[in-house]
């Protein structure tokens, strides 16, 4: 029974990985879908930021700002399983593509 | 009364901007927790599929999928009124922390 069960699990194997991997692939879409719908309103709102600063003369970079950012989203990584160092840097990216961003306006 | 409301406008305003500026940071800092709740999902699908991977002597690395992939998220982008560049330069950001991660397995 042992050995009939592992025989069909060694038959069955391949498609059941590819099958399980076009599985995966299609959550990793879906999330990727929705980071992207998210990072569209996130640079909605840091363009209205810039607008806002340069209409009222604030500072273009608030570093203390981006320390209170940094140290949250740390702990939010930490919180949901994901590597903080990671968290920062992809935090930095961000940023850096919004400076871009306002640099261009 | 133009000339009293252009005063009391401008009264108002740095306090108005700084409400404003509160209130989208709070929103950019509502949509990077959701960001890096979806990234945290991501990497787990991706170590699933690394694992997946390996058991069944599949390669690592697979070149076609990465071009269906930018192709998509630059789609996505563009409907989304988000730089399609920089939606590419975000999934290979991310594409290289899973390599990362799979290579420290």
């Amino acid at each position: 029974m042992t050995s009939d069960l592992s025989t069909r699990q060694d038959d069955a194997a391949p498609q059941d990985a590819h099958s399980r991997l076009l599985e995966l692939r299609a959550s990793i879409d879906n999330l990727d879908s929705a980071v992207v719908h998210l990072l569209a309103e996130r640079f909605k709102c840091t363009r209205q930021v810039g607008r806002l600063k340069a209409e009222h003369g604030m500072p273009a970079v608030d570093s203390d700002r981006e320390v209170v950012q940094i140290r949250r989203l740390r702990l939010l990584a930490e919180e949901s399983h994901l590597d903080p160092e990671f968290a920062e840097k992809f935090l930095t990216f961000i940023i850096d593509e919004v400076v871009r961003n306002h640099r261009s306006l």
